[in-house]
């Protein structure tokens, strides 16, 4: 294990986190919010003091060769440190009084799940909710920064993280163009988010409200700085804009680098973005049949809310135009049924992802398709390619891990002394795990998680952070193999 | 595919079934219940006319030789016409008017599920109540009579339709020694049959109750004679015989052989059982703690109801001895995740079986450890020998298959109109698909499946089916590829 070079990333890397809160600071000053000015100049000064300290430290091990074990110590350190640094302004502000909820909302923030403590967030400073909402943005793309920007610039392959980090498991292995094609990304994601942010100005948002609402919707966070989340416009073209960007951020962003650099054809044989398509599609129309009539007035209406939510909850956003936990059960359950899918791999999305759920029934149909003719060889195809043996293996180690963490997240909620609903345990589950944000009843779109006590918060945190970091990186820590010398 | 061969066991198999009909029809007479004597008796008449004829129609063909699919056609549709057949006293009698309601409490029977749709049982006449159970005894046993001892006698070899239809993945391929191993299982489950009884009468059990019970406790099924299941009896020695009896019928009978034929060394090399007992006491232990002072005065008492509704839902027997549905949030939740597991395969029990589960943990655990070394070459061991690969892609493809039954289930379940809350959904998917029969608030163990509408029935019961003829043998009737000619 290389501590000091993984420390020597962890320096710059709060460096960078400190460097934005320049944003909130100036919002602060702007809007004449002392306070939350003073916690983020104090959290600036204590961050890059500190960072430069560290840097000082560890600068001359940065040449070091690094090992899968260190890749994965540092993603799993830095998303912990970087969440204690991205809760100091809501802490020392005194706007979060505890410290458990202000590293819970951050790692809410960071992870892009969006489960929040504040019960009340409308009345809140300026500059905290656009930290807040920040923080989405940040972490959304975290893993282009860590494993296709910054990596590479530090002198480190960046191939191998990119397979034990990404949302996802095909990330394209091309080193040489790594470098072009992170700029790339970042390009196209500054350009959503201001093609988006014009668009809700456009529907007569503030510019406050369509940033940090387009924060939310491009991470596929779900942080919003209204109580009522973007259900408070009440505006059918802001409901369309948001649904379609949500999609959008739901999809591999690798797709939109081959759309750049002309590929178009290989869209059409993408498994997991047909798969995806027609998923959204299909779930919209049942989620929206037994609403016409019962919630809504016709067809029309019902599909605008139900795209909204469908969209929210499959991209693991969590914005909420409606208060679904009243809906009716069928379309309720729709919502429920795709907490456990999730967006595309490459995806700033959360969730067990739509190219894992397509592989492993593909491959169960094969498994039949074996047992009716044991003689024959068939193979699951994958973007119409034969799909690799080990890639499976991967998968179900994945998906295992998945189901055990969601079960062991519920056990944790259900041991509180508040003797809550199973729906309620089973759901904050769902939703932290897959990085959702709201879930049902106790955590239903118009709840907030401030009731769980301290305990069940550090777990959750733990529990979104092992979600987005995709269930192996963190877990693999708590094997006692990791820390074997060869 | 030969039809013709295919029905000529199905004429086999139906012709058993009426002649264990005598037994109820005895106590029909015994008891005096007139109306009840009529169903039975033409059942029994019209069961045999009709075997007779299928019989002699197809009985030129029974030599022919079988393939997968023919076996595969088989299994699904015996349990079909068992259950029409199975379900003839319950609707002539007119104890149950609804024909699809006799249906699905006699899918329940033979699947073992132990789902009803009875809301008083207590005032049914006798001989209803004990053909009702011994559903239970038969189809518990089921597998073994199709699959290891009818099919044989047929001249058909009966290892392929071991291994597409045996509850669980590894049961051995003796061939030789099929017939001698089938008979010394029968040998073993009537010795157990005897024993639980006898151990029951002990307890001050009359002789119906004491079988009736041993047949729902052997066949991990669930229906009980009185309406208050085992509680009824509020009895600590009733519940630990009880308990004792549940947990060895979810144990794969092939241990017992073994035993039997001497190999005792292998228990303690198997991977299984250890989990299965593990799990046991484990999960005991923790649901048993917060019932003491909340439900239950110390803890002996509690670790007696809590070791009883583990070892009832693990096994998927659904016997109850308190109404878990009232119990704090942690001990509901571990019955809860316990509905997930199921026996261990090659016994009576459902679910998706402790192997399977064991099989996924620890190849998560090999990926991981791929992960952290990705030179080094690692092996999944079960019983102590590296798990072939092919074998785990059938685990994945069974899982996620069942995974997918489940939530089709739910949905199911939600479209209907009386609009039921999202846990009374999901649980009914799972008790039903598991055949483990009570679930959680709608259908928890004091209430019954009568208030369904009939398709949620018919859905119910092809589900709880194909639960038990482990999800492919079913299912694979539905792809395409399965009816195509080669």
């Amino acid at each position: 294990m290389h501590f000091a070079m993984v420390f020597y990333i962890i320096s710059v890397l709060i460096m960078v986190i400190g460097g934005f809160m320049i944003f909130p600071l100036g919002i602060a000053f702007y809007s004449g919010e002392i306070s939350s000015a003073q916690a983020f100049l104090q959290t600036i000064i204590i961050v890059m003091a500190g960072g430069v300290l560290l840097n000082l430290f560890t600068r001359k091990r940065r040449g070091q060769q690094f090992s899968a074990k260190d890749g994965f110590l540092m993603v799993t350190i830095s998303w912990i440190i970087a969440s204690v640094v991205g809760a100091m302004p809501f802490f020392l502000s005194g706007i979060i009084p505890s410290f458990v909820d202000a590293y819970f909302e951050t790692m809410s923030g960071f992870t892009t799940t969006g489960a929040s403590i504040l019960p009340e967030i409308q009345s809140l400073p300026r500059a905290i909710l656009f930290w807040r909402s920040l923080t989405h943005w940040l972490g959304g793309m975290g893993f282009v920064v860590l494993t296709v920007a910054i990596m590479p610039l530090l002198g480190i392959g960046g191939v191998k993280m990119v397979s034990a980090e990404s949302p996802g498991p095909t990330m394209d292995k091309i080193t040489p163009k790594i470098t072009h094609m992170a700029k790339l990304l970042w390009f196209i994601y500054i350009g959503m988010t201001i093609l988006q942010t014009v668009l809700l100005l456009f529907g007569g948002m503030d510019l406050f409200d369509s940033l940090t609402h387009t924060f939310g919707t491009l991470a596929t966070g779900g942080f919003s700085p209204k109580n009522a989340s973007v259900g408070h416009y009440n505006s059918a073209y802001i409901d369309i804009v948001i649904t379609v960007f949500m999609i959008l951020a739901g999809l591999n962003f690798g797709l939109y680098f081959r759309v750049l650099t002309g590929n178009m054809g290989e869209l059409w044989k993408n498994t997991e973005l047909k798969a995806y398509l027609l998923i959204f599609v299909v779930t919209t129309i049942i989620a929206a049949l037994p609403l016409v009539g019962n919630v809504y007035g016709n067809f029309g209406e019902s599909l605008r809310y139900s795209a909204f939510q469908v969209a929210s909850i499959i991209t693991t956003t969590g914005y909420a135009t409606a208060d679904f936990d009243l809906w009716p059960s069928l379309s309720k359950y729709i919502l429920f049924a795709l907490m456990f899918v999730g967006g595309c791999s490459g995806s700033t999305g959360g969730g067990i992802k739509v190219v894992r759920i397509v592989t492993l029934l593909k491959q169960a149909v094969t498994e039949m398709k074996h047992l009716a003719n044991p003689r024959g060889v068939f193979r699951t195809r994958i973007n119409g390619i034969a799909m690799r043996k080990d890639f499976v293996y991967t998968i179900l180690g994945f998906v295992s891990l998945y189901i055990l963490l969601l079960l062991v997240t519920t056990g944790v909620v259900a041991s509180a002394p508040g003797n809550y609903n199973l729906i309620s345990c089973f759901s904050t589950a769902l939703a932290t795990v897959g990085n959702i944000g709201p879930g049902f009843s106790l955590v239903g779109p118009t709840m907030n998680y401030s009731f769980f006590p301290d305990y069940v918060k550090w777990f959750l945190s733990f529990a979104m952070m092992a979600g987005r970091l995709e269930i192996y990186t963190v877990l693999i820590l708590f094997t006692p193999y990791f820390w074997r010398r060869k």
